[in-house]
């Protein structure tokens, strides 16, 4: 951090005073043209930094946002943080990146750092129960697809319908033996309404419900160890509904390995159709998350509500279908 | 942003002086357990968050370290920045995250806010070519696998062992006629020895080179259109070596729609080797970078450097291979 050139240098090399070199940077009052071209052409030659750190503590904003992910390495997050950091930018803001590997500790840790440092909100998508830590008055949060609290607001796609059009795909290709693949269902998260859907279309048609949980916490090890060890203690299963591509793709890894074929033996749809997931793996049929939108309302709620307004959640956002050969 | 809790209130809650709260939080002077347990219990209960900014103001440091990497969207850049964030968070630094995404205008502005905000340091993967843009004195940056002038450390796994295990696996498998996908030849970067390397084992095997260069700086469905054309009018090949996995994954996609069976037909090989990558598409035969030790390396020479130490630039960190199915 070098801080060698200051207001004063930059004022001497433009032959203006140090006020007027303030006063250009935080544009107030009157001045020439020409005045502020002086300055512009002194920092410039100078390479001079205005201090946005000193700016932020004098104006009381940092115009920075903190986002807590549990990690980058799911296409789904890896995408949405992209966009987000990417409509923050061209709104004024830096993006403070914070994985919490879902270990409650480090978020914990995290949480304190984003405060301490002043930071003008918080976006998360953690997997984190101790919702309390997120109640933190005067901080506006907002969560993507995540149930953090009465201080939270809430961004995510229409996880139902989605859900909703999966299940009928596997039924209308011919699966009455469906397992569902969902995460913990203790964690309170708007995508838990995947599994109310699948739920429902069962019931609709009278078909019976497995329901396997793969708690999201656990490294991605054990989470496939999981799914192996139930699909090969059952093999009766002609379709599986994943509660995210990667784990669809492990489930269509393990059918290989025990001699199932997909489509033709068991059908497989996922959820969240990222560009990257697509873009490896096209013949996966899935439920695309709306990315893109995601991250816009996400950040457009987060910066109405450190201008002060009140947001209502937002759980319906659309999703469509991306038809592979998996079902 | 909130700061209605300060030192003074955190010293009256303590019931001592404001100077002592001080030195308690700057650990200066002689302090008994006595005294800064009740000052810890204050700030417990007030929930009071010392001000980084301040503290980053008079400490002329700011343990913040920019990363500019082109997306997050790649499973490369998205796993080595996790572990980056993890290393650098472990030892007291934040992260800001930057995307270019490619513009080098952003880039450049990107350049500019990191040093308003006083960073201690730059890790930056970007395929800019106006490298002199981080000749930056007094401003330590490393570099992931990128050239970017004199003033940047560089940090890259052994790409030209890497690329001639690939290729000698896939003359091994019996092709003759390989093709390497390779990035912009005209960006100065430690991969390029990836295609140096799969010259000199054609030449060294008597074998013609077919390189097709696909602009790393281009949107995804250019790059896929580029491979695509000249895929299908050059239909004579039986092996690629690909830059990326994203890439491989391509050209596998390509290969099928026109009619080529792989690795009956063509056999394939990638380089990143991405644990999601790997989990999305364990059929991918690919080369493996170290990238755990890639992050560890990176953050272990900023830090030096920001410490005040010279590091030597490291170009040879190990690879080994995935074999799948498609080579």
């Amino acid at each position: 951090m070098s801080d060698k050139v200051g207001l004063r240098e930059v004022a001497a090399e433009a032959q203006v005073s140090p006020t007027t070199v303030s006063r250009v940077l935080n544009n107030r009052g009157y001045l020439s043209e020409e005045t502020k071209n002086k300055v512009y052409a002194a920092m410039e030659k100078l390479q001079y930094y205005p201090n946005e750190l000193a700016r932020a503590l004098s104006k009381k904003r940092s115009f920075t946002v903190g986002i807590i992910f549990p990690t980058l390495t799911n296409p789904f997050h890896a995408e949405v943080i992209q966009h987000i950091e990417s409509y923050l930018s061209q709104k004024g803001y830096k993006v403070l990146l914070c994985n919490s590997l879902n270990n409650p500790e480090k978020e914990k840790q995290y949480l304190t750092m984003l405060r301490k440092n002043q930071v003008d909100g918080i976006i998360a998508a953690t997997h984190n129960r101790n919702i309390e830590e997120y109640n933190i008055p005067g901080l506006p949060i907002v969560a993507v697809d995540r149930d953090l609290g009465k201080n939270v607001t809430i961004v995510s796609c229409d996880n139902y319908s989605g859900a909703k059009m999966a299940c009928e795909k596997l039924i209308k290709d011919g699966c009455r033996q469906i397992l569902c693949i969902r995460g913990d269902s203790k964690i309170k998260l708007p995508a838990n309404a995947r599994t109310t859907a699948y739920k429902d279309v069962m019931q609709a048609h009278d078909l019976p419900e497995y329901i396997l949980e793969d708690p999201l916490v656990k490294p991605s090890a054990e989470r496939y160890q999981i799914i192996s060890d139930y699909l090969q203690t059952h093999p009766s299963f002609d379709g599986v509904f994943a509660g995210d591509d990667v784990l669809a793709s492990f489930a269509i890894q393990i059918l290989g390995k025990i001699g199932k074929n997909v489509p033709a033996d068991v059908k497989v749809v996922g959820f969240d159709g990222a560009a990257l997931t697509l873009a490896l793996k096209p013949e996966l049929t899935t439920v695309c998350q709306p990315i893109k939108q995601i991250a816009q309302v996400t950040v457009s709620k987060l910066l109405n509500r450190i201008d002060g307004h009140v947001e209502e959640n937002i759980t319906n956002l659309p999703v469509t279908m991306h038809f592979g050969t998996t079902a």
